[in-house]
């Protein structure tokens, strides 16, 4: 069946203003205790109008206070008005005082456009374990709504300011048109180090002017969330901070609550999702190599991905992609040690489409072959356990003496 | 109650001839291929008599050739009387011919002693995939035969020439005397990468002159390993070639099938094996420190383990212990991300005896003390999840930008 509707993914580029009914705001308040006032730290998202909001979270046990204060706020409010968000400090591990940190800056931001502070929703990326500098974030909370502009420009700030170790700002938007009418996605997102979503510290937070139901923009963005971010992983390292927030205002006119409308609503929030989770890896710390791990003929999804995991975080593949090392016999180790019950007699595994092992046998007049694949910037391994139909991919990097020096230091 | 009996272990020292009744050799037969006769890499250890015997061997999925010949040789036979082994290829992943040559090597062996093949036992470590030389370990056996004596160097050349990556040999005795009288336990071991036993390539073999009954000998050496071997992780990555063998000859005179005999058979089995398995960590490649992870306070063991490999694999915490970083809020993240229910608000942490945490609130007067801890070459981390009382203890090392140079070429 043809589509009645056209979805377009671009990365970066002026894209806010094509979402209706959005202001942001990208401003330096030296969280970092630096004094320098050069680096964008606070960022702030706001709807005009109240917005169908939903989140996805990380699921480590020691979640940071903002992740728990969220998870109230979107149970509570019915809507939301913002967002705001700022580096340096994770406000993780800080107890008591951590939630009343975040609570504070919700309530600042309600108080200015008049709402509830259950409508306002806070996140925080970087260190674990120290308290946030509350008069500097006030003062920067202050500022933004000074700075808040329906721009390009204050999006990109926004993007700009929740970055940590990020070398570059990460925005994606979607632009849909079909018979039902036009409406945009647009996201942003951090990421770099500690990351393995399901959540990892990574941010995104997406706004679009479509008109979504709560529960549904819920288990659309779970669904989207599921077959991106939740896909990567440079480090293997989850973080307590992982969230991915989405904001629906409606302002386009166009109703996605069914039919073609919700199916391209589904579509461009997966196309933002997986544009922005795969510049995340492509910028992970120090990392060289974006490598995609697919796992096919597996008897379950649960197997695939289990062995795509294993595969994608052992140090010792990762460290032989660092040197462009077509070192099979490490992935085929690591396909073992997940455990699943693999039979390698009956295992494929190409590098992109270059046959490396058939039913376990090595194809080595493939070598030179398989050489100039793995010595490029971004490459699939393909493996087929041919024992079932199920499948699963996983995104990741190589490990870089770069990484590690890069980590060493307080 | 007192013990009757005393078991002293100890590190390298002239240990080979205090077990009664084996022989052993270490030669080159460059199976390397690279012209070098001066680096041994075949070794050969006889037993003069019939020997009960045990392997743990890898729980990979992908097991080596040796893993699968071994495990249906320590089946068929009731006794063993060798075992042969090389370094520089794994003979992993090689199919058929994988098991033929590693069946040829047990033949060869069994031919010049008199006895069944399926009474010598062979072990290869080394690169997954390439296949043996099986011209230079014909010619190696030979001239293992030739020198095969029972003298602390011939022992010495045997763990120096299942060295791969290891930058020393690594030898250790248990000799036990009691009112039953007296006997040894002698034991060679090689690691270096590729190491989370459960097995890892990790090979160590025991030599002891107790008579201990096959079953009880297995039980044992199962139990010796799950406290040793299988509770260290240099890397995470566990191999298709983990094995442990023990040989029991008898010679001694004493039978340790039951009572004190076989407490302190025990006793001598599990020092020996944490003893090497803390020098594999120790010698982990280019590893610069040691680190306990103990968990205590768990609702089950099963918890406390899953929490000790979380943390113990890690990158970003080994990338701390690397710089001598105090970063505990990688820790807790850590911890947090095994996901198996932690409440942080209840967690105690220690460097050694220094509190950073206690009940989730860090402990920051304490600083200056837990970085003195962490700059140490070797340190604990102990964690308490006050919970439950089931503890477990994972001994690992750091993450080096020389580990990573050290692995990423062919």
């Amino acid at each position: 069946m043809k589509k009645g509707y056209k979805c377009v993914v671009e990365q970066n580029g002026s894209a806010f203003t094509a979402v209706k009914g959005f202001k942001a705001a990208g401003v330096a308040c030296d969280i970092r205790g630096k004094g320098d006032l050069s680096r964008l730290d606070l960022a702030l998202i706001v709807s005009d109008v109240p917005a169908a909001a939903a989140g996805v979270f990380t699921t480590n046990d020691v979640k940071a206070a903002p992740v728990l204060v969220d998870s109230e706020h979107l149970a509570k409010a019915r809507t939301a008005r913002a967002i705001v968000a700022y580096s340096g400090v994770a406000n993780a591990c800080t107890g008591k005082r951590g939630i009343s940190d975040a609570e504070k800056s919700c309530a600042a931001v309600s108080k200015r456009l008049g709402v509830s502070a259950d409508e306002v929703l806070v996140c925080s990326t970087g260190r674990i374990g120290d308290f946030l500098p509350m008069d500097k974030i006030m003062g920067g909370i202050d500022k933004a709504f000074g700075s808040l502009k329906s721009e390009d420009g204050s999006f990109m700030d926004g993007a700009r300011a929740i970055m940590t170790t990020d070398t570059h700002s990460k925005t994606v938007v979607a632009r849909v048109t079909g018979s039902f009418g036009s409406f945009s996605i647009a996201g942003m997102a951090k990421g770099a180090g500690m990351i393995e979503p399901n959540m990892a510290t990574m941010l995104a937070f997406f706004i679009s002017d479509a008109k979504v139901p709560k529960a549904l923009l819920k288990s659309s963005l779970k669904w989207a969330a599921d077959r991106s971010f939740n896909r990567i992983s440079v480090d293997g390292d989850m973080s307590t901070n992982d969230t991915v927030i989405c904001l629906c205002n409606g302002q386009s006119g166009v109703s996605a609550a069914s039919g073609e409308a919700l199916e391209a609503f589904k579509e461009a929030l997966l196309g933002v999702s997986r544009a922005l989770a795969k510049m995340i890896v492509a910028d992970g710390e120090e990392t060289t190599r974006v490598i995609e791990v697919e796992v096919s003929g597996a008897k379950t999804r649960a197997q695939a991905e289990k062995i795509c995991r294993s595969v994608a975080n052992s140090m010792l593949v990762k460290c032989a992609w660092f040197g462009g090392d077509a070192n099979w016999g490490r992935i085929a180790d690591a396909v073992g040690y997940a455990r699943t019950g693999v039979d390698f007699d009956k295992m494929d595994l190409s590098y992109d489409n270059v046959a490396v092992l058939r039913k376990g046998v090595v194809k080595t007049a493939n070598a030179d072959k398989w050489r100039k694949v793995v010595a490029g910037k971004s490459f699939s391994v393909r493996i087929n356990l041919n024992a079932g139909d199920a499948s699963d991919s996983v995104l990741t990097a190589d490990l870089t003496e770069g990484y590690v020096a890069f980590n060493k230091g307080e």
